[in-house]
């Protein structure tokens, strides 16, 4: 199964066996103080260099989130994601928890969008799955519903199976929607790595669809993080998460690592370019 | 299945699911140009601090291995492993291409060893797998035989079975057994990983054996190793790999890392344990 994102003239291929598409997370206000502050002003001065250097690290896909208190998404987000644009001929990955944000950002987005994102609680499919149908756009989906996040994989893959029937009657079709298995804390539950694991692995079997997953969230509070983070994204690739959202800046030379040693990577042309390509 | 090994007085398990246990390989010549000239000269001082200093890291079995260009093995050896279990408690993989050299360290060697190894070739077999039986020791497996490394996963699964029947005529029993799917130089070959990871999953479904690997081989000639092999050694543990040989000082913390990821460590103390030992 294939999905296709595009921006504004290029086109990025989501595959299994494919090379690892990186979605770029830093665009993001969430635990970024001067970033969110700056957004609360209205600048967006940081954006453009943001994209930049992302692109630069290897990021095929960037997330844009502006949601930080009292920002006004819906005036906010479009230009966000204009100004992305205006510097990286990249598709975007709209996130907002504001259905209207999402939708006067998908209007000023050049190609076709990700949409970050949808779950298995009624309103939210209610709100959005139209949104993805209505301007042809790609979906994230996280495995969670009005019951809250399940504790086993088969329960998430359920939720999951749920959201696909659901987009499928909105006239969305399967390769247009990337699972997300959820990764957890590790630190507050030492069994929640092999739940999510366990998890992609059966939506991968089960569905078929592509996948992705927020690595980076594994770690808080845990020493070491930049470890954890390699470790879990490279469990996370092997297990079929093949477009993890992450931190190029850090993870982009590990992510062509795991594509080498998983045999994507002929003659390490990749990994060799992205380590030269890196600031020593 | 469980292989159990001995030191002095402990006792270690290998077994599916179960913590990843570290054969620390550093007391070895091999690209140890100091080491080496030592050994040559009968200088035997660096193995007692290596040996510690691996064992602080959380290695749970020692490699010996003084195999260096006109060392008389048979003379050294035995002495070698005295040091190191006068040093450290813990049972050694006991590392010679020389079977008289095998025979010398097991003849002083406290507890149940390893034996650094067999492979499928005929000479090979019958020169080592009755000091197996004899010593009631343990012995690594290469997947390879008089026809050279196999190129697919397939055919080293094949040797393998191939090792367990000569083995099992010579009064060994499977969980004597430790199968080394043979991990390539990724330089050379970028399909290499993929065939050594689904080596390591058909022993583990086909045999039930538990499996070691030198993660280290895999990324000579290339840039930035260690993050190479910390990928490696998560992708060799999560298809099966229970007793990786590796460098405890270097990955010691990321092979805690992937046990954690994979609910191998309750509350993640062995990785904190860990994390507060590592000389920061």
């Amino acid at each position: 199964m294939q999905t296709n994102l595009r921006g504004p003239s290029t086109e990025v291929t989501i595959a299994p066996d494919q090379p690892t598409v990186m979605i770029g997370e830093r665009i993001n206000p969430t635990g970024r103080k001067a970033f969110s502050a700056e957004l609360q002003a209205g600048d967006l001065s940081r954006i453009a260099p943001d994209a930049q250097a992302q692109a630069d690290a290897g990021a095929q896909v960037l997330d844009v989130n502006v949601g930080a208190a009292g920002v006004d998404e819906v005036a906010l987000l479009p230009e966000a994601i204009q100004l992305v644009q205006d510097t990286v001929d990249l598709p975007v990955c709209i996130d907002s928890a504001n259905p209207d944000a999402l939708a006067a950002g998908l209007a000023v987005c050049k190609g076709k969008a990700l949409i970050n994102s949808v779950n298995g609680e009624l309103d939210r499919l209610q709100a959005v799955l139209p949104l993805v149908a209505e301007f042809g756009a790609a979906v994230i989906a996280l495995c969670m519903d009005d019951s809250g996040i399940p504790a086993t994989p088969d329960e998430r893959v359920t939720v999951a199976e749920n959201i696909l029937a659901a987009a499928r009657e909105a006239g969305i079709s399967p390769e247009d929607i990337l699972f997300d298995p959820l990764v957890m804390t590790i630190g507050s539950d030492h069994r929640a790595g092999l739940v999510t694991l366990e998890t992609a692995r059966l939506l991968r079997e089960r569905l078929g669809c592509n996948l992705t997953a927020g690595a980076s969230n594994v770690s808080h509070g845990m020493p070491q993080r930049d470890l954890l983070n390699v470790v879990n994204l490279t469990l996370l690739i092997s297990a079929g998460v093949n477009a993890p959202i992450c931190n190029p800046l850090k993870n982009g030379l590990a992510v062509r690592a795991v594509n080498l040693m998983l045999g994507r990577d002929e003659w390490g042309m990749e990994y060799i370019t992205a380590y030269r390509a890196t600031p020593k």
